[in-house]
């Protein structure tokens, strides 16, 4: 036989482990079951429960549009939706203004400070404020005497209370349409079989409106919690949570949004600050010489966040795989748990372990070699001894 | 020997399973084969194409800038940028707006409804309305008797039409600059080779000016298979995506984006409702007497949306791992196969079996252990008789 | 027996592999180190630095609101938060100006260019920028013959250099309010243990006062390694990245924010084009005859991007599993190594590799067979040798 041809036959064999069968019930027994517990922690667990045939992505691309409608009161005017949303473009982040604090026609010039920390009655008093738009001078105003600013006069003055606007009746319209790039599946907030009249007229509500896109701002304050009248004095921000938990291994159809609410600034409740929402924009005017003015407010706002989160889980081989492969392990495993009873507990357990385990230690092999040397020495007498008798000797010593 | 040192030499010794070979060319094909299929899965399907060494993070941060440039006629005026963007900043959401209702010069007041759900011969009929910011009274207007409402004064009459502004040359020049947090990749949407006027003068397509930055707006709708006529009369949401699928084991240079632009609100059509964009604002002004007034616009505009997402994957020890474990084992399940075959459709399977399992009955152990019990009563029997009859004649008994 | 005892006893029995132990305490030694190396490696690296007992996700929500405070100077005039900051509603995303080219009193109508590209001397030399809103003639200006132009007049001429903002002082406050959707944990920016006096009169600084929200302006641009006067000149983008880093194993208290500071457009440097940042927006007015006309402004600001990612792991059972498994096959994985010394190297690896395979050729079942069926034979002559006789033959030569 030629050497290529051996190393053919040798490579071309079969491997396989050699078991030992313990014909005992008890362990048997014991074997099944652990190996049934494994198999059903893995369907039910593993597979069933925590989906790990699946592989997952958080990374959701989203649009939101929103509209709002409605009609309030405030100061005796009525306000649309051009007047109390900011920004007017209807973004996922937008601010619907439910009270305003008016300082009208600002001009650039001196004047008296409003706020009573700026209260004085010498220039010197003043100086501390200097850098700032403080000029350092304490002036008389309609409040008593005031350090003297420079910017647009007159200043601001917040303690003024207007009503806030009843916007508890406002809707918001949500459209959000997301993608699962790593899928590439698209969806909308509302399935298509809604039509435009049912969409026109309906209103959100857990049970039984959970695809309406048209969300009552009354009602989405009383979902978090708030008490919409503290709410519309001090502002606040709200957030429309839009949760996409899609399972893309169903149809695509049951790939639905969940809808939550809550209140933002929640979590910074303790810290006692930055109660409620408020921001501050001008209107500015030229009147007949050209000069600039402008029509300061402090908008005390609702501030909603559309906020769109997805979790999407589709079949992949490699996580199925990885846990098959786990799971078959585990089932081998549960030998280890087996053979501690088997060799340790069990009546017979030397015997067991006589069977399961071959001793070979260092001496035997150092016999087995010498028997080999002389074995071979006998077979081929002639030979060996003219030249190797060392061996011989070597062999004899062991064989005493 | 003391015991500690037995403990030592019993715990370093070397466990190794003991194998049956079956020289069977047969089986051993089999074998081979079942492996190199398994190899192969493992080499060309989980590591190379799944990339399965990799760990891979969607969490994407992403800023945009971006600035559209162009002119364009409306009831022949010239609008320019600052007139027809919104908002104005260049922010990753932007409307181009493509139709304007303007409705000039409202003051507060009371007037008639515009619309013709409004129309009535009395009072009563407007009585449905109240609470809204109908007054409750029917009067005359330019298209006859419609219900008396409360607000900004005249009502907006959307039923006028304008041509839109062809906003197909306009520019839109994109800045992307992305980072993946988990492996701390920065990245910007142009290479660093292009010069400032390659930029200048270049417009973005797919097959020759990949990598530009700046997008026809005509170019764009086409791309989503949108007629500009319809989109520019309604209004419409486009999507330009901006994605990033990097594989950071390479140069850092061949992480590149990838543009695509899709229609967003094309996930509505079926519903019929919510076609197109458009959203309200208004500009303020001041007359001489100080009473304001506005002047309304309902924007007809085309909203891009610039969505970025990003896949990036890098070789990780852990995954890497865990798929080598998978493979090896995998590889280790190729027996499973061989042994069904071998134990049951080989010739000759029940000696293989026989030569593979090593069977050991509970009462095999009996007897190993009456045996024991009896050997060791005949090697010390003088010392067992007396105290262990009860032992000798179990032994005889089972002997029996 | 009945058949289906003989299952049942068949089913529960227990199979465990025939180990062959080596008493080599060179191997063992070996054995030992190399199992601790592995277990080593999986403790501490897989485990404990990289948290493979976790599952992660780096998909979170996140809101932000940013509040802007200080006055600047600007051609003489104070401006304040309602006049620098855009958008004013206090998104994730606003910018401050720093510097504006104001053209005042823009009507409609036609004007030459100001941009000295537009220089002519006849009409013809206009005729290449027709088609937009260059009207074809060539006219005097104030600077020159230019190109007449259609639009707002007077154009803009933005060589005009005024004085930039001191915004150094200015302070940014950030409150950020996050949620990983898939653990259900929200958090805030500061720690509720921090009072509202300490948080009024603080300023973030990355040694002393890690947990401060208020920033400012000129200490961001430091941390950006940014010039302030170059970035007021020509705007900036400056990214506030809020990274979440969490440890969800640990207490919810431990998961806090932790801020740097990057300019967004470093990337771009390289390519020597759209340095800074800037936009245009206008203000809009009214005359007495109720012409509107406008003033724009280009606006060169910092842009802040408040860039929020997080990444958050809690110990789950699946990868938990995955990779204990993936340790113990590892660990298993050691006696690879430790066979091919036992088999290969070591003194006596014949003996041992006779220990540990038992071979079994397809000749020798052959021969088993044959010697079966003659057992049988003998066993039962008078049956089979009348209806068996080619067996018997077969046997014989078998045997020869």
């Amino acid at each position: 036989m030629p050497k290529i041809w051996a190393f053919i036959t040798d490579f071309f064999t079969y491997e396989t482990t050699k078991s030992v069968v313990v014909k005992s019930r008890s362990v048997g027994i014991i074997n099944r079951v652990v190996q049934l517990l494994i198999i059903i922690y893995f369907l039910c667990w593993v597979f069933y429960h925590e989906k790990a045939y699946q592989v997952r992505d958080s990374g959701i691309e989203s649009s939101v549009m929103t509209k709002v409608k409605g009609f309030g009161y405030h100061n005796n005017r009525v306000m649309d939706v051009a007047d109390y949303v900011a920004p007017t473009q209807g973004a996922a982040v937008f601010c619907i203004i439910t009270k305003l604090i008016i300082t009208e026609n600002q001009f650039q010039g001196f004047c008296p400070e409003s706020e009573s920390k700026y209260k004085c009655d010498t220039d010197e008093e003043c100086d501390k404020y200097l850098g700032r738009i403080i000029t350092g001078a304490c002036v008389n105003s309609s409040k008593g005497r005031r350090c003297e600013m420079e910017g647009w006069c007159l200043a601001e003055d917040d303690k003024y209370v207007s009503k806030p606007v009843t916007v508890e009746n406002f809707t918001i319209f949500i459209k959000n349409s997301i993608r699962f790039p790593m899928f590439n599946v698209t969806r909308g907030n509302f399935p298509s079989s809604l039509n435009a009249t049912y969409i026109r007229s309906c209103t959100y509500d857990p049970e039984h409106n959970l695809h309406c896109p048209i969300f009552k701002v009354g009602e989405v304050l009383r979902y978090t919690g708030q008490n919409f009248s503290t709410i519309a004095q001090t502002g606040g921000e709200i957030a429309i949570n839009i949760e996409w938990q899609c399972n893309l291994d169903e149809s695509e159809e049951r790939c639905e949004p969940h809808y939550s609410f809550t209140r933002l600034d929640a979590v910074f409740q303790k810290n006692g600050i930055a109660k409620g929402y408020n921001f501050r924009f001008a209107k500015y005017y030229k009147n007949e010489n050209g000069t600039e003015f402008r029509t300061l407010h402090k908008a005390y706002a609702i501030r909603f966040d559309i906020l769109v989160t997805g979790l999407a889980g589709k079949f992949n081989t490699v996580p199925t795989l990885i846990n098959v492969v786990a799971a078959f392990t585990s089932v081998g495993l549960g030998t280890v748990l087996c053979d501690i009873i088997l060799l340790n507990f069990l009546k017979g357990a030397d015997q067991y372990k006589a069977k399961k385990f071959e001793e070979v230690s260092e001496s035997q092999i150092q016999i087995l070699l010498s028997r080999e040397g002389c074995s071979q020495l006998s077979i081929q007498p002639e030979e060996k001894i003219s030249d190797d008798s060392g061996t011989v000797s070597l062999c004899l010593d062991q064989q005493l």
